[in-house]
């Protein structure tokens, strides 16, 4: 492990000239940089870097390496597993890319944008709206989220299924390595073979390889039509055997397909204002299914769902009828976050399994955890068509959190040893951080692991980019 | 650069008694795994290794490690850069796949399948449709080319518009490290975000960074509908806006957009039997596209060609009316590449453009070649819905290939050359192999280059995976 240093007095004075007043922030200023939305153990850095430009961006890394100072990259600060706090070890700093915020270039002719890593992900979106095109990428904190963070931890959300992850939507990066040395590569080529795929390597890396300062982010055609359909199931494994008939129907057309459980949807209801269930009484199990594709991908959804009520694998749903019903099918789901937060988990887990191994699971860890905990609730939703389940856990009614605190370990081991037995992922979307850092270790392969620590230690001899965080 | 050596007598008898007769091929036995198709330059190897297990695989490796004695991974051999043949330096070994050659699983629940690198493609791809799937990586040479070869080479081929390269179809690998260490990550999971992406940078790495074993490869639902339209256009830009106004109304069900010239149909049509051309007279100009979707898809398709005319987007054509014509269709398209053989290439080139540059790039590339010489025949063709063509140059009628030996340096320069200036890429989906390596120091951002050597130097110390290959 290579020995980091606190920064010199000198050296600080050297970054606030090179940065000016705008580009480094100290003190009280620096506070909001270094809390997450979860506030459960604040960073702490010598001061917080503001580089306007990638030249900048470079200059400081290149300075930190020389004088073995740890960065701690910042986007949004929206992420969930630490990656962007680092309580412990020696001081150093944070570098956050708010201020790289320019959308260098959309082009419809290319269906790409070239955005910065401070750009907020909705207005990225929005960027691309605007051109007539669709940037699917969309997940739950996306007014806050940017670029440089989406790439960072490889941000998943509600359109895997059909687009991909932050990785698949990205055809470049430009992006400062360890050395301070800039990677300018932001092809806009769907099709490039031209040696190793750093770019795959560097989003997902969580800052540990390299801070990633633009990007070209892939855009597509915005459907034509777009529909929305709640639909109650008897369990989980009937939604898997719909999500199957909705496919066969229409293909990747199928964007979205969401499960939630009537747990969830109870939080939503009790704690978010405004939301209401399209269907009464509130069902145990329900999917959240979107299509969008050319005029008609509504009506083939339609006949679809038709013939899965005569095969009893739904029973009761709505179709969304316009716009704001589909909108307010989606409030419901975007709603179960903030719900869990309100009623407070005991432990939430971001995991992935073969679709073939979803209901499997579930069978087994309930009782499994229900030996340690007898009164949980249980609120596993989220994005079952890719596998991806938030199996979070809750104190009973009438009690807290804190009462569960002593089984939080036994639990979270439940739920990961079962997801590793099945051939799932202890993190499908969130990433590593450092949370994540032990079980990454516990259940990750070991020449994987090895390989990592090499690739690590060759492009980062000095472990100055994000130390401790995914490597630990 | 580490020193590679010979192995010795002893190294050899110690690999003939781990492997059996089956599992080495020496002399005249070994020849076939020394040429390619294109037959320029043999390969050399003191024998052809061909492990049964992964196991045996790993212990080739492991003990070339140690010894310090070169690996050349060789699978189907249809590889068009020099990838799977070394000519010069120290002799070493060829590892073949060929015996791993299983398809281990064909899992429709999970939309997926775990095949080992001996298989070939077109054996995957019918694994894939006898459990009712689509696997939809389609390249010429599917008839001989191994998943192993395909997934070292990043392949691309006819379907990337629509599902993506090699690496996007591949959601884990097994595959054995240059320590002789076994990775074993045939991870089943779209979302998986533990630690960093091996398998993207295993994949088009053409076995410098290790040797893949097996791989889990996506699968997709097979189209209801299948349609295929042969249009005449007036220029590759009218190719383009037809290209756009298609998408516009098929969005991603568009699963190939393939630009043909009339030098590379009339090639086919004189030297391929069985070929023909579904408009008279042969277009100078034609675009071959298919759809698939659900019922009707085939309709929208006709609709959006129906615009198309009345916009002046194209000029002549055919839709398919069977699936007996579709196939004749495509069975000119995929003539071409024979055909250009035939004729004999001057120079061909795998490039690929951002769409928006793809006129403007044709149209300085003819008379820049044509400065060099005058009476070159051009022949751009291929899938121009990724930007990417086969810019391929031939002789005028009367004159052979050998009479421009001379110039052929000066024009690959052109045409690579401006296809730098125009952000394009000198590698579309073939890869670098031994023939680019130069070219990619030419041309590659010097900060990649230098990670990429840091990377190949931390996973291969001792250098002895494909050496000369890609990094030269």
């Amino acid at each position: 492990m290579p020995e980091l240093r606190a920064p010199t007095p000198a050296f600080l004075d050297g970054l606030r000239e090179l940065l000016g007043p705008a580009g480094l922030r100290e003190g009280a200023d620096a506070a909001p940089y270094l809390r997450d939305m979860r506030d459960i153990a604040p960073g702490r850095a010598a001061a917080v870097l503001r580089p306007g430009t990638v030249e900048e961006a470079a200059e400081i890394v290149r300075r930190c390496a020389e004088a073995r100072v740890g960065l701690v990259p910042h986007a949004g600060g929206t992420g969930l597993v630490g990656g962007q706090l680092r309580p412990e070890g020696v001081e150093g700093m944070v570098v956050s890319t708010e201020r790289l915020n320019r959308v260098r270039e959309v082009n419809p002719d290319d269906d790409v944008m070239i955005v910065e890593a401070g750009v907020i992900l909705a207005d990225a979106q929005a960027a691309a709206e605007a051109a007539g095109r669709l940037f699917p990428l969309s997940i739950a904190s996306e007014g806050s989220a940017r670029i440089g963070g989406v790439l960072g931890t490889n941000a998943g959300g509600l359109n895997v299924l059909r687009y991909g992850m932050a990785r698949d939507l990205c055809l470049g990066v430009e992006a400062v390595l360890p050395d301070g040395s800039i990677l300018r590569s932001l092809k806009r080529l769907r099709k490039d073979n031209t040696g190793y795929d750093l770019r795959g390597l560097l989003i997902g890396s969580e800052g540990t390889l390299g801070l990633v300062t633009a990007a070209c982010l892939r855009l597509f055609p915005r459907p034509a039509e777009q529909q929305a359909a709640f639909v109650a199931v008897t369990s989980p494994d009937a939604a898997l055997a719909l999500l199957h008939h909705v496919r066969a129907a229409v293909g990747e057309q199928l964007s979205a397909f969401e499960l939630l459980s009537g747990v969830g949807i109870g939080f939503a209801l009790e704690h978010v204002a405004g939301t209401r269930c399209p269907v009464d009484p509130v069902p145990e199990w329900s999917v959240l299914m979107e299509v969008g594709g050319g005029e008609g991908i509504g009506e083939a959804l339609e006949g679809a769902l038709a013939t899965a009520f005569e095969a009893g694998l739904a029973t009761d749903g709505a179709l969304s009828q316009s716009d704001q019903q589909r909108a307010d099918f989606w409030r419901l789901r975007e709603s179960i976050p903030e719900g869990n937060r309100k009623v407070g988990s005991v432990a939430s887990h971001d995991i992935s399994l073969p679709l073939s191994r979803v209901a499997r699971f579930m069978e087994e860890a309930a009782p499994a955890l229900r030996a340690i905990a007898p009164d949980l609730r249980l609120n596993p939703f989220g994005h079952l068509g890719d596998g991806n389940l938030h199996y979070n856990l809750f104190p009973a009614v009438g009690r807290t959190r804190d009462e569960y605190a002593q089984a939080k370990g036994a639990l979270t081991r439940v739920v990961h040893d079962l997801t590793h037995a099945h051939g799932g992922s202890i993190s499908a979307e969130h990433g590593i951080g450092r949370f994540k850092a032990e079980d990454l270790v516990r259940y990750g392969d070991p020449a994987k692991l090895a390989a990592m620590r090499a690739i690590k230690a060759a492009l980062d001899p000095h472990g100055i980019m994000n130390p401790g965080a995914v490597l630990g």
